[in-house]
Parts: structure tokens; C-alpha cells; sequence
């Protein structure tokens, strides 16, 4: 029995995290670096212990300090998250030889799914269908230019250790591949000591459709539909929404089923994503899978009625999934909104004293939020202050609602992105649907720099 | 078409009424009087109207005013809420005069719904069950006691033209029939100029639950199932929820049919609530019909999907409901808390300064409020300053959000009945449902006067 977790993350979903433990009669233990002692999370769990300076490899990634707090306190669980140790297996691994619950998959899939090649090799072998292009690392141009020969232009260079968008470059031709492989492989080297390469066709017009997956101890797996999350900025989500509006049932039951291929395949148990390109024609292939909690977990909340937290914490618990997949029906359409302390055009975080800061609220309306007023937005993390989640019956009245909370959000003292996520909200071609990944660089920041 | 509504009506109403308004792309209106010039409700609205000094008399029971401000802006409807002008037929009766639709039921049914003996009269007719006693006023005490033999005691003395509970009493011989009759009779001719009595049988361990409906201009009528709301103080419910975890199923339908007889029999249109005493072998009687939005609707919203306020401006505008009785059913469990700028043990109001407001967020937690940080609570009105709706999928889930959320609701500067809303949810009656409109007398304030 899970009796005590600590929460060995931060913001808002620290708090979000302990609000479903104390709905479970569930004790929790928050961790804090010195740089969030006043934040809201830290007051709301029973116990909250300082783990360090502000740096995150000082405080949220000292694995050391953090199993020494669960120890002290005797909690018998962490949950992870996501980012910070969520999808680090040696982290994982540590709780289990400490005998405390990490909640989560075990350590060597999420090793499995942290390794692009790795990942894709299993996916091939559980039948679903992956981007074409190498399946094991380019280490020269020659070998590289062979391979494009069978994969066709236009083609996605991407660094074998990369993350974060270094390294990913976009090619059409020979002669731009040899040029591209040579500057990004060096580049690769620079930053992660691994200049190995490797191809994917690239999608045109993509669009990123992610399933959302449960899986127990006791071999039963359920998908909860998928999120449609395009639109995104320097290769981050900021509006996401459930259900998709542009694949047909059929092409959602056909990923449904793909990921529960995949996590039968993997013996994959807890939470989990796996997230698809998904192109013109419906073809979906596979892009990665995140053994963690999404930030964008609400909207598949709002549109089911589950709380993820909660079945996280059963299924680690050794309890079976009691919703099944015939159970299972899409309620309504839900948007979640990314709220980031961030100048709204050149992205640069805009940290500093937030004075005012009042939510919508309302029917249809639900707010996770890291700050408060009188609350100083440090430098030192992801400047995401808060997610504005919406819930209507339809897509129409789902983003009417969003627009209209989305103008009653008052932060004063710092700049947000409100009013980037106003001007995608009203874009003619985002209300027809018509999102992809390049929806931002297309339709908002060539408006913006006119 | 409706195309501009004015509500009025302040505070959280007016606040929740704007918001549907303006997800169906409605223009607003807003009245105000000098007190309420900083009330969030006001500046939400497209536009908004000083209607008069803080008196209600000269300002939201302002008939002439409030219409001349519909004339101005143009508005073609005006949305009541509940309280003030809701339930006054001759403003139903002047709107239509002028041309404005009401949003609510005609004057007539207003009338008839207004006056206890003719409400009564009615339900008899349409064969819904009532509160023995007498038909008519009592006007002696020598016809009282005659009357008495035929009810039985213990028996309920009120006052004709009673309210607010003055002028009710229960009797449980003739002898202190005839002393309450005298006192009572006098009370009832300084407050309301009238000492007409009537009598009905006391029904012990009563529970108020209601059955919400809605009924078109075409003949369509349905129930959106009960609220339980025999959580009261001074007569004035404080916590709502629904369903009822009293009734049976069997009864939930029987109470539906019997409220859409009632309404079917009126020629009722527009949204309405029928409440009901329930004794403790689920007998029910017709208590009376409130022909206007209640407060606590939200609960009601969120066990079923359903937008009231969108519904009562479809019906005033025409339109035939959409929604079918079978395609109706109950999703989880909600309950509503109101939070008063009041003493949580005198309930006296606690008007003042809010400095710090801070709402509860997360999965399930919807709030409808009235006030922000930095706010002035004066004390012309009702003080109830904002509700706390929660949403689970079990009873005992939902008392668990709602302890939690109700601890993080911070409202600094003013008392608040928190505390004891807090202490009410805690105990083992309410946990075990053993709710009666006796409760806060019973287990609450005998607690906190020991």
C-alpha cells in the first residue's frame, strides 16, 4: 500500500500531484530548492523539505538528496512528473533497490525508450509503423547520401543524442545533406560528446496526435484517446486539445490499437504516451514514447472523467485498471492553454515579481497553476506559470470559452504569451483545424514580424 | 433573436450569466448601483449602467431605471437571476409591455407560483402530492384547532404572507396551538400587514430536495434530476448537492414525473425548481416552485453536461430543447458550498476589505465567485461572496475535493463560514448522509455552543 509520496518535482505539478494524493487519503512529502520556498506547491503537502540551491542538478535532479528525504520521511513512493528524473532509469532503479515504489515504468523500458533507435526498433517489431528512414546510426556522408537514395527527399537529419531541436536540420537534395551532416554532426559533438547521425523521411505538413496509455500488473492495457498537440513553439506544445479534429474514429480506433500493440509489445506498465506524426492522407508513424505524465494530461482528464494521477498511483500500487476500453467514451472537447512568463514574440522568459494575478473561472473551466500573487517568477526553470484548461461540448464552444478565460487571466508585473495564445485562437485557419507543426512559424510569426 | 441581454441582477450571477452570454456571442449589459461601481461583474460586461444609489429599492429593484437602461442600450432581453426582480411578475409583465423578452417562465405562472395557497392549489390539481393541511387561510383560533383534529400534530403554524421564516412555528397540542396562533397571527400583521395563518402537518426529519426542470415553447418538458439541500442555516441553504444519496431510484423517478405533471398542467415554461419535503419513508410533498435560476444550479450542471443559463435563453428565445429526458443520466457526484462574508458561529454578516483572495484550482473544482483580492464587501447585500462547486465521480470522493479545496480557499481581511462548512463536512451525519434541514441546529451549532 502507497501510504506516503514525495513528489520529487516542482510548480504546478507538484501541486497538482498532492492534490490527487490527499483526495486518496494519501500523505506527501514535497522537495524544494531555494528558489521555491515560497511556492504555492511547498504550503500544500504535509511535509516539505529543502533540497538544495536553486540549480537543478544542485536540488531537482540530486537524486542523492531526494531518496535521502523519502528515507528521513519514510515515504514509500515518489512520483516523478515529468521532466527532471521522470524518464531517468538509474533514478528508477534506485528507488526499487531502496525499496520505495517509483511511479512509473520499470527502469529498463524507460532506458528503452529514452534511445531513439532503440525505440524505433521496438516499434517496428511490435508492427507499428515507423518514420522511414535508418534504422541504426550514419556515421559518414557517403553512407548518408546512399541511404537518402532509399528514403527520398525531403529528409530529417536529426543527432542520435539530440534533444530539444539542436542538431535537427531539414534537407532536399545531395549536396545539401553532405553540407548539413558535416555541420550538425560537429555540432552534436559539441554539445552531447556524440556525432552520430541518423535519417527520417520528413513529413510534410505534419500534425503531432499523441495517445494517451494505461497499463497495470496484470497484463490489461487502455488507451484514453489521443490529444492533438501542433501547435507548438521552438519545438514545444503551447495549445493542445482532445479530441483531435482532424482524424476520422477509424484512424483514431487504428492508433488506439497501435499503442496498445506497442505497450503489450513492451510489457509496459503505469502511464504512458506515445506520440505519432500524423500526415495529410492519416498515415500515422511513430515518433517517440514518454514513460511519464504529459503536462497535457488534463485535457485527456476533462474529456474521459479519470484522473491519471490516480490510476498512476494504483497501477504502481499493484492494483488493477478497473475502467475498460468499452467503457471508454470521448465526452465533450477539451483545450488546454500553456500560460509561460515569456515575451509573447521573441519567447525570451520574462521572469520577475508577478503583483496581481486573478484566474477565470467559471463553468467549463479548470486552472493548474505554479504561482499566486505577490509571487517572484524566477530565472532558474521552465517559465510555464500555469495551464488553463477548458472543457465544452463542442470544439466551437471550447475555443470561444478558452477566448474568453484566456482574456479574463490577469497576470501584472511580468510579460506572458496571453496574448500569442489569443492571436493562434483566432486564427482563421486554426478555428477551421488547420493546425500543424509549422502552424506557429506559418501563421503567427510571419504576422507578427510584417 | 436574442442578440443583447441585460442582466439584472449583480455579483456571481450576474458574473455567470455574462459568461454564457458571451460563449454564445451575445452582447451584455450590466446594471450597477454606487456600491457595486469595483464588482468584477461589472467590468466584464460590453456594457455597463449606474442604476442608483446601494438601496436595492433604488437600485436592482428599480424597475423604471432598469428598463430605461434596456431601452438605451438597446438590449431585446433581460435576465433576472434569482433574488431581486426574478420572481416579480409586474417586471415580467413590463418587459413584455415594452417588447423585452423576460428570460423566465410569464407573469401569470409567476403569480401563481408566488402565493403559497394558489401554488398548492395547483400542484393538488396536477395530482402532485402536498403538505397535509389546510387549503385556504385560517383566520381563528377556535378554526385552527378544529383544523388541527383533521392534520394530526405536530403541525406547522405559518404566516400567509410570511418569508424568511417569520411568522412559522410548530405546535404539538391544541393548547400551544392556540398561544402560537395569538403571538404568531400579531408578528405576521406588523411585518406583512396581514395575520392570516395556515397550518400543515410537521414533517419530522424532513430533507428539501428539489427536481430541476426545463420546459419549452413548444410542449417539450424535462428534468434534470434533484438537488439535496437540506444543509441549511437561518432557513438559507448553505451546502447543496446532487444527487440526493437519500432517494432510491424508484423515487428519483417518481419525483421527475411528478414535476413534469406539474409543469405540463401550469403551461410552465423557461427553467424552474420544484421542492419537495421528503420524509423518511421517501414520501414526498410539494413544498414550493421557484420560477426562476436557483444558486445552487451549478451542481446540477455538473452532474449532467447542461449549460441552464444557455437553456433558459434557447426557451426565451424560442427555440425547442434539444436535449431528450432518455438521453439524460447522472454523471458523478457534485456539491456546493457558499462561501459568506459572515461569522461562521453567529452568522451575523462580516462585511469589510478583502485583502487576499485566493481561489482553489484543479480536476473537478469549478468556482463561481463575486469578489477579488483588494475588494470591498459592503453590507447592502446578501454576503454570500462566492460558491465552491466540486465535481467526482463518488459521493465520498467529492466531500474529500471539497474538504481540500475548502481549506485552500484563502480569503484574508473578513470572517468567512468556511470554518464551518469545514466542520459540517466533516461530520460523521453528513458522512453517512443522515442530512436533515435540522442538521445545523442539530449537530452543528450545539457543537460550537458547548
Amino acid at each position: 500500500m502507497i501510504k506516503k509520496i514525495l513528489i520529487a518535482n516542482r510548480g504546478e505539478i507538484a501541486a497538482r500531484i498532492i492534490r490527487t494524493c490527499k483526495k486518496m487519503g494519501i500523505e506527501t512529502v514535497a522537495v524544494y530548492s531555494e528558489a521555491d520556498q515560497q511556492a504555492p506547491y511547498v504550503s500544500i503537502a504535509d511535509e516539505s523539505f529543502l533540497i538544495g540551491p536553486p540549480k537543478v542538478n544542485e536540488s531537482y535532479l540530486n537524486v542523492y538528496r531526494i531518496l535521502e528525504v523519502a528515507k528521513i520521511t519514510k515515504a514509500n513512493a515518489i512520483h516523478p512528473g515529468y521532466g527532471f528524473l521522470s524518464e531517468n532509469e538509474q533514478f528508477a532503479e534506485f528507488c526499487a533497490t531502496e525499496g520505495i515504489v517509483f511511479i512509473g515504468p520499470n527502469s529498463n523500458v524507460i532506458k528503452q525508450m529514452g534511445s531513439k533507435i532503440a525505440a524505433r526498433n521496438s516499434m517496428k517489431q511490435a508492427g507499428v509503423r515507423v518514420i522511414p528512414g535508418t534504422d541504426g546510426v550514419v556515421s559518414t556522408v557517403e553512407e548518408a547520401i546512399e541511404t537518402a537514395k532509399e528514403i527520398g527527399y525531403p529528409i530529417m537529419l536529426k543527432a542520435s543524442a539530440g534533444g530539444g531541436g539542436i542538431g535537427m536540420q531539414v534537407v532536399h537534395s545531395d549536396k545539401e545533406l553532405a553540407k548539413a551532416f558535416d555541420s550538425n554532426s560537429k555540432r552534436a559533438i559539441t554539445f552531447f560528446g556524440d556525432g552520430s547521425m541518423f535519417m527520417e523521411k520528413k513529413i510534410e505538413n505534419a500534425r503531432h496526435i499523441e495517445i494517451q496509455i494505461l497499463a497495470d500488473h496484470h497484463g490489461n492495457a487502455i488507451h484514453l484517446f489521443e490529444r492533438e498537440c501542433s501547435i507548438q513553439r521552438r519545438n514545444q506544445k503551447v495549445i493542445e486539445e482532445a479530441p483531435s479534429k482532424f482524424i476520422t474514429d477509424k484512424t483514431r480506433n487504428l492508433m488506439g490499437v497501435a499503442a496498445i500493440k506497442a505497450v503489450n509489445m513492451l510489457n509496459y506498465t503505469n502511464a504512458g504516451t506515445i506520440e505519432f506524426l500524423v500526415d495529410e492522407q492519416e498515415n500515422f508513424y511513430f515518433l517517440e514514447m514518454n514513460t511519464r505524465i504529459q503536462v497535457e494530461h488534463p485535457i485527456t482528464e476533462e474529456i474521459t472523467g479519470i484522473d491519471i494521477i490516480e490510476q498512476q498511483i494504483n497501477i504502481a500500487s499493484g492494483k488493477e485498471l478497473t475502467v475498460k476500453q468499452e467503457d471508454l467514451f470521448i465526452d465533450g472537447h477539451a483545450i488546454e492553454a500553456r500560460i509561460y512568463a515569456e515575451d509573447p514574440v521573441t519567447f525570451l522568459p520574462s521572469p520577475g515579481h508577478i503583483s496581481i494575478f486573478e484566474l477565470p473561472e467559471g463553468q467549463g473551466i479548470r486552472n493548474e497553476t505554479a504561482v499566486t500573487a505577490d509571487y517572484n517568477v524566477t530565472p532558474f526553470y521552465d517559465p510555464m506559470i500555469g495551464k488553463l484548461i477548458v472543457k465544452e461540448n463542442t470544439r466551437g464552444e471550447a475555443i470561444r470559452l478558452l477566448k474568453q478565460a484566456l482574456s479574463r487571466y490577469k497576470v501584472e508585473g511580468i510579460k506572458t504569451n496571453i496574448p500569442m495564445l489569443l492571436n493562434i485562437i483566432d486564427n482563421e485557419q486554426f478555428l477551421a483545424g488547420n493546425t500543424s507543426t509549422a502552424f506557429v512559424d506559418n501563421y503567427y510569426l510571419t504576422q507578427m514580424n510584417k
